[in-house]
C-alpha cells in the first residue's frame, strides 16, 4: 500500500508499540504460551490499515490475532486503531511472508486471512502472488490440521490462479465464489476499507476457504 | 460406455419397462405431482449401469430420483438393478441432455448430480461436455434456488475446466477437492463401478458441489 508520509511518525510510532512484536522470529513455538494467553492463533499476511483483523478481533475475544504488515506507515496506522480500542488480543509484525516458517512452528496457526493480496499481474511475478503453491506448501506447515485459509480479492485473474494452486497444492476449498456480498457466505463478512471501495466501483469480490488436511 | 451387444435385449427390456419413462417431456411442470408422489425430485444425468443412482435411491426413500442414460442396453442394465431391488423411487429417461429445458420446468429439480461424465479431452469439443456453461445455464434454470449440482470426476483436465466454467457461470463451489476419498467429505459417499475402477489404478477423485444461487 503506497500512502503518503506521516507526520510525527517517530512519535506516534513509539505510542503504540506495544502493539508490536519486534523479534517474532524469537516466540517460534511459544506463540500460544507467551503470547496468546493460550487462546487459539489467528495469522493475517497483509493487514493494511487494520480495519478487518481489528474488527475481528473485538468480535472473537476468545482467539488472538497476529497480522502481518511490510509498510512501516501502515502498520503504523493498524496499531492505533488497535490501540485507540484497547484490544488486548491483537499484535502486530513486519517481516516478509517467505520466512513464515522461521516465525511459527509446526502446527502454531489455527488458520490465516488473506484479504486482497497484491496481484502480481505480470507472468513473471507470479511466485510473489502469496497463494502461489511455495507459499501455500508453507501456510501446510505451520496451519494445523484442519486449520483455514481465509482468502478474498477483487482481482479475478488472481481469484483464478488461486484456485489452480490450491488445486494444485491439493487443499480443498470450500465457499468459493465470485461474488460474495450477494452470496450465502456474507454473513459474518468483515468489510475491509479497500473491499468498500472496490465493491462501490462495481467490482465483486472473491473468495475461498482452503483446509488444511494433513 | 461402450459395452457387448446384450442377448435377448428386447426381452429384457420389456421385463423392466416400467422403470422407463417414454415420453419425458410429457412432464414437464408436472414431474413432482405425477411421477414423484410429491417428493423432491433429483436427477443424474450419464447413469451407467446405475450402480449410484439404485442405492442413493435406496438410502433415501424419502427422495425421487430420475437418472438419464442414452446407450440402451447399458440404461437396461440400470433398470434391471432398480427393479431387482424393487425400488419404488427411480426413474430411468433417454434424451439429449441439451433437452433438459424442454424436459423439466424452471425450478422443477431439487438437485442434479453428474459422475464421471465425458471428458471430451479434444478442444475444439469443449461445447460437449456436461459442465460447460451452456449447460451449466440451462441447470440453473431447472433446479430451484439453492438446490446442488454433485459432481465427480477421475479426469483433472476436465475437473480444472469446470471448475473455470462453474465460476463463469456465478455458481458457488463447496467441497472442491482433488482427492474426495481421502478427505473429509468421503463420508457418505456413493461410489461407482467406474470410481472403484479408477481409484484401483491409483487416480484420485476429483469433487466439487455447486449451489444454484437466483
Amino acid at each position: 500500500m503506497r500512502m503518503r508520509k506521516k507526520k510525527n511518525a517517530d512519535k506516534r510510532m513509539l505510542a503504540c508499540a506495544d502493539y508490536k512484536i519486534e523479534n517474532p522470529a524469537d516466540y517460534k513455538g511459544k506463540w500460544k504460551k507467551e503470547i496468546a494467553g493460550g487462546k487459539d492463533l489467528y495469522l493475517e499476511i497483509g493487514c493494511g490499515k487494520g480495519t478487518f483483523i481489528t474488527e475481528l478481533a473485538k468480535r472473537h475475544p476468545e482467539n488472538f490475532y497476529v497480522a502481518i504488515e511490510v509498510v512501516p506507515d501502515v502498520i503504523m496506522l493498524a496499531m492505533e486503531k488497535a490501540k485507540s480500542q484497547n484490544l488486548p488480543n491483537v499484535k502486530f509484525v513486519c517481516f516478509d511472508a517467505n520466512d513464515i516458517c522461521d516465525v511459527f512452528e509446526n502446527n502454531e496457526l489455527d488458520g490465516l486471512y488473506l484479504n486482497f493480496s497484491d496481484p502480481w499481474p505480470k507472468t513473471r511475478h507470479h511466485k510473489r502472488r502469496l497463494t502461489y503453491i511455495a507459499f501455500l506448501e508453507k501456510y501446510k506447515t505451520v496451519i494445523k490440521n484442519g486449520g483455514n485459509i481465509f482468502f478474498k480479492t477483487d482481482n479475478r485473474p488472481l481469484f483464478d490462479f488461486s484456485l489452480t494452486q490450491f488445486m494444485e497444492a491439493k487443499i480443498p476449498l470450500s465457499q468459493v465464489c465470485t461474488d460474495l456480498h450477494t452470496s450465502m457466505w456474507e454473513n459474518g463478512n468483515i468489510h475491509t476499507e479497500y473491499e468498500d471501495n472496490f465493491s462501490a466501483k462495481g467490482f465483486t469480490i472473491n473468495r475461498l476457504v482452503g483446509t488444511i488436511t494433513k
